[in-house]
């Protein structure tokens, strides 16, 4: 049997684990004797479209070591979509393109916008009976795929939001004046990322002491009177909200300031920002209350000296897990994560058909959300806690963190 | 010889290791023969003066250490300037309250104003010839305070926005679109924290690209110059601006906007935001590219998972060297941090007179900011890089940071 190529791609938002599932798949291969090479494709499908490429395999052990706990997508992103239509030129292009580089093996590391690319792929594959495999290795700190327990970057996004608004409430709480403090987490539909902010309370009346989620329709009049009995117990209130909250309507929040432009980006989602600053402007006009609004922005996604140890392990294992199901010839398939039943914490993972899991979404629990609204229960707690367990392993070099950076490595 | 009480107080923004230095304080009392209890003002001078106090001798060794690794100020703070005037009747009262409890020992964590605190009360006490010892222990993430090499509380915000630009830079460079990254940086007339940005390059070409200091007359066109220069040879712009940049005139960039509100703090600072915001929209608009805002805003200050375990140590010692210094008899002192000569780090701990150093500051030093105002030179790095080294020991509990919180002590 002629030995075939590897090519592996990243794609969609980063996170501080995506680079240890592209570990997974490379240290997955490596050794087997039906494989040669493993190339990476740079930007995604859109940059290996355009021949940007580079070769995974040519890595040391000790850089694999240091890929593991690198932040951001080593390969780079994009946000491409692949036409519905299978029939369009660009199918055979692709194919074409991975005969001529021998490959056999096409692995996409992303969330649901990349899955969609390799349910596409394999389905467009079995049309035309090529014997190449197409491999999906789930990435969202969104946690919004269905099947899965959870997603890889989703346990250090949760770790990175737990710890920041801890951190953050004892900092706004230091001066006796009474202040609120409005945090803007990342999310669109899905709030678990919020949630995660729950996991930062130590005690009852701690920080957070109002938290929303965009499952809940958002009302303004209802969350100041919230704020305002907050502060009747409390100095120092904190509010974590979603970027995504809206309103009955489904008007975002940060449309009412008239300063979203209505801008989406290539996969049509609406680009929200905002939502943080224009709560915490309305609650000082209206309460009379010093404010301060804070976006975590990228930096929960890229925060990886706070990343989750259990989440680097289980992002590696997703990827070595598809790298040996494709080596047995599975194909079309993504790993999902499956909680065994019990106190113990432990994952089992599986293949899912990936035309199952793309374009679908995986809503926060309605039965987690509490009081109203503005609270998170004890059983999301229970579920998010081992994810967030364990301090990333990252290597101090002259006092900061070594990482693995593409332009370096292209230069050598 | 009847033994004396010892008072404690933290004033100003709160560092990631101002506890540390209160650590310091408390253990290097604890034992002595001179000392009774160890008593913390709760909220600074402000909240002593309204009886708000706590024990701090009664901690657990336990609670001492987790307290060392704790961000915020775990004493509250204040921002109270003593009048100028010391006929004024403030200072018998603090003096009759200091007697009434066997105070012996005043000691003030904090920055400059800090420091003023601490020479009003010393100059005070020595004109109606009290035996209370007044000493002060310096903090601040600006840098800003004169004869000390540098301040404990920089070296944690410099690793903090040295590791987090280097991660935010990776993480904004993964679409190949052009992207330019504004990151504001706090420093309202001292660019030392920004200049710690330059540590994230680790290769010429590297983020960041462009640096503004305070220190230097910005000029928006100079710098949409400077801008687009740097996008002819990368896609990924990182330019790290201080909060305070302003023009020739003093004219500060986030007043160009219309939106600053002209609102003072109680020090007569202005208050500034938006300087970071407003240049990524004026970025976006004349180079039509598209731009991100990222502002560290309190996290830079308080992000104790990041601090550096050099910083940590030494904020101690400034701590245990002041409580020495008191029980040998000093008054009106300030630690100061002397590096000695010579290729390897070492810090020698010296007793500074507290009128000499405090309402000064220390401006960055012009030698190191190079290319026509646009970066930091190699002396900068030479300088900073022992201040960031090592990771900080803080324990994790349930995957979080275990942080001493007074509102928990107090509930016991």
């Amino acid at each position: 049997m002629s030995k075939k190529n590897v090519i592996v791609g990243q794609s969609g938002g980063p996170t501080s684990v995506i680079n240890s599932s592209l570990y997974g798949v490379v240290t997955g291969f490596l050794g087997s004797e039906k494989i040669d090479k493993i190339y990476g494709m740079v930007n995604g499908i859109e940059g290996f479209l355009a021949g940007k490429t580079t070769v995974l395999s040519d890595l040391s052990k000790e850089e694999l070591e240091i890929l593991q706990t690198t932040p951001a997508s080593y390969l780079k992103s994009c946000r491409f979509k692949l036409p519905e239509d299978l029939n369009d030129p660009v199918y055979p292009t692709l194919l074409k393109k991975f005969e001529e580089m021998n490959v056999g093996y096409f692995f996409y590391i992303g969330g649901n916008d990349s899955m969609d690319t390799v349910s596409k792929l394999s389905r467009y594959g079995a049309q035309v009976g090529t014997d190449i495999l197409f491999m999906g290795v789930p990435k969202t700190i969104d946690n919004d795929l269905i099947v899965t327990d959870h997603t890889p970057g989703y346990g250090s996004a949760a770790k990175y939001v737990a710890t920041t608004v801890r951190e953050c409430a004892l900092d706004a709480g230091v001066y006796a004046a009474p202040c609120v403090t409005v945090v803007e987490i990342m999310g669109r539909h899905a709030g678990w990322l919020t949630a995660a902010s729950v996991l930062a309370r130590k005690f009852e009346g701690d920080a957070p002491h109002l938290i929303y989620l965009p499952e809940v329709a958002f009302d303004l009049d209802q969350c100041l009177a919230d704020v305002k009995k907050c502060l009747e117990k409390t100095n120092n209130v904190v509010v974590c909200i979603s970027e995504g909250i809206a309103d009955k309507d489904g008007k975002f929040i940060c449309e009412y300031s008239g300063s979203a432009d209505g801008a989406v980006d290539s996969f049509g989602h609406k680009k929200l920002t905002g939502s943080g600053k224009y709560l915490s402007e309305v609650i000082g006009e209206k309460l009379n209350v010093k404010v301060r609004s804070l976006e975590f922005s990228i930096i929960q996604r890229c925060g990886a000296s706070l990343a989750s140890a259990t989440d680097i392990k289980e992002a590696a294992m997703a990827g070595s897990v598809a790298a040996k199901a494709a080596l047995e010839g599975k194909t079309g398939m993504m790993v999902a994560f499956i909680r065994e039943p019990g106190d113990e914490y432990k994952i089992t993972y599986q293949l899912t058909d990936v035309n199952e899991v793309c374009n679908k979404e995986k809503p926060f629990p309605a039965e987690w959300i509490t009081d109203g609204g503005t609270n998170i229960g004890d059983g999301y707690v229970k579920y998010a806690l081992p994810l967030i367990q364990g301090a990333s392993p990252v290597k101090l070099v002259d006092g900061l963190p070594a990482f693995l950076d593409l332009a370096t490595t292209l230069k050598k």
